[in-house]
């Protein structure tokens, strides 16, 4: 990870130092994990994919009646304020990107001094909004898989709810640490492939694309969705709404995962297995430079002056 | 409830004003849900059952690798320091309670700059421990449930670690709020009776004193374990480890919930349907109040002086 040390961090309505204390112990995401949260990647300053984003968050908000206080675009404009102050993603003087962000946007319910899981009635607080943005470099890594012991349950109404009490997906990431893993793998209860902790799951069978299906209790990533629209021009078939079992992944060609900020990153292993060769494959190294490419032309299609009427 | 303004919190080895900011926004419990809480009641300034709810909160410090950075020991003198502080929980002069408090401990990973799910190294953070007290007077209220949609895993490792991570909780409450009932009860994915959303669950029928296993993905209150304890100097059979259905509680005599700082309160209405008469029955009364009757016993008992030798 390229990671650094960031100077300030936006937090309900203004740039704040970073190094805090910010909230208060009372607030409902510390209390209890009552909140959402959205990663993304921006280059040149410009958010990837961001209404996207946005319209994940505002939906986990409706499903638990949680107040944000904000509109979209004032959200927008905060993360742009962020990036400036903090140097993030602008452009050379030849018009290269100077880096590369990673932006995460935390909503809690807020502060409630009230103890006890019931919220205030929706008008009575409003969210903790902060933003927080890490300089990103793009890698070319590969990841290793352990399969996790916890389990996604597909009726789960939060299933699709990006919220922060991630406590079973840190747990994940332990196990998988503990066997040497970058990732953790999850099933549904019915046994099918679900989702790693960060990311989408992908598989190439030849020239079919196939991911487990919404059903499968997934948190629907905005690579998947771009993946699962541009697979027919990148020469794939798109096989989305196929339940998929452990077994398809080794017996995969290739596979790979899907995030966000990391992008397309080649899967190789699973539970000390190799899937395919064990390395990252042609098809899947096509498509993350395809990925990259078109983060790319998105920035800088962003930045164009507006044509004149 | 009878809860009302606190004026401090203990925080990392210190009283801090309530009011806070207290923490960062880079804290894993506000970003991830990564802690654990304990609840409890105190009476004259003694926490009733302090050792059980320790040993939970210790284990689940190791499930989840977390480095608490204190002995259980300090904690205690932690929680007397606060409610000396507060005035919560003394004695008035002729030795009767002058109130209760309801105390939260709240523990998370500690503040990690580093995005990210997995987190650091156990030696490379020490947790971040906020204790918080209450004003509580015990009431004589009857709760009504409803069924959350939210199903619970047995074989999921955190099923009985009392996790900061409550989103799924707290959209239960929202679901009983919705249907005008104060709690909300959860299924095991095999469709069997687990636990509320704060509280253990009992049966009765006729003498037989019935509640949902530990495998029913529970969490193993105080006071459930207390009342298996002492069920037959209490007239009543125990009978624990038996899976109960949804209609067993339909058929019930009577059903109650238990919890640390609310007691044993009467369940008298699941879906709308009345369990029993659908008020509090008999002998749910006599062991609320038999249970009231010990705490009141436990908190004298641990205030008197120590025997000479």
């Amino acid at each position: 990870m390229s990671d650094q040390r960031v100077h300030a961090i936006w937090l309900n309505g203004a740039l704040v130092d970073a190094r805090g204390p910010h909230i208060s112990v009372t607030d409902r995401g510390f209390q209890l994990g009552d909140g959402l949260f959205e990663t993304a990647r921006a280059r040149r300053g410009v958010v990837i994919e961001l209404d996207e984003h946005l319209e994940r968050l505002y939906s986990g908000c409706a499903a638990l009646k949680l107040n944000i206080g904000m509109l979209p675009d004032q959200l927008a404009e905060a993360i742009d304020e962020l990036l400036a102050a903090e140097q993030l993603g602008g452009t050379g003087r030849d018009g290269s990107p100077i880096g590369d962000a990673a932006i995460r946007i935390t909503v809690s319910r807020g502060d409630v001094e009230r103890r006890g899981l019931l919220p205030p009635d929706f008008e009575e607080v409003v969210a903790t909004v902060a933003i927080q943005a890490w300089p990103y470099a793009p890698t070319t890594g590969e990841a290793r898989a352990i399969t996790s012991s916890i389990r996604r349950d597909p009726a789960s109404p939060l299933a699709g709810v990006k919220t922060t009490s991630r406590a079973d997906y840190v747990y994940a990431r332990l196990e998988a640490a503990r066997a040497g893993a970058e990732e953790a793998l999850f099933l549904t209860m019915d046994g099918n492939l679900s989702e790693a902790s960060a990311a989408n799951l992908f598989i190439l069978r030849s020239d079919q694309l196939l991911t487990p299906p919404i059903s499968a209790a997934i948190l629907v990533g905005t690579t998947r969705t771009w993946l699962l629209a541009h697979a027919e021009r990148l020469g794939l078939v798109p096989m989305e709404e196929e339940d998929l079992r452990p077994e398809d992944l080794l017996e995969a060609d290739e596979a790979f995962l899907t995030a966000s900020v990391a992008g397309i990153v080649p899967l190789v292993e699973v539970d000390r297995r190799p899937i395919g060769t064990g390395r990252a494959g042609p098809r899947t190294r096509a498509l993350r430079a395809a990925r990259e490419d078109w983060i790319d032309a998105m920035s800088m299609a962003a930045l164009l002056p507006e044509p004149p009427d």
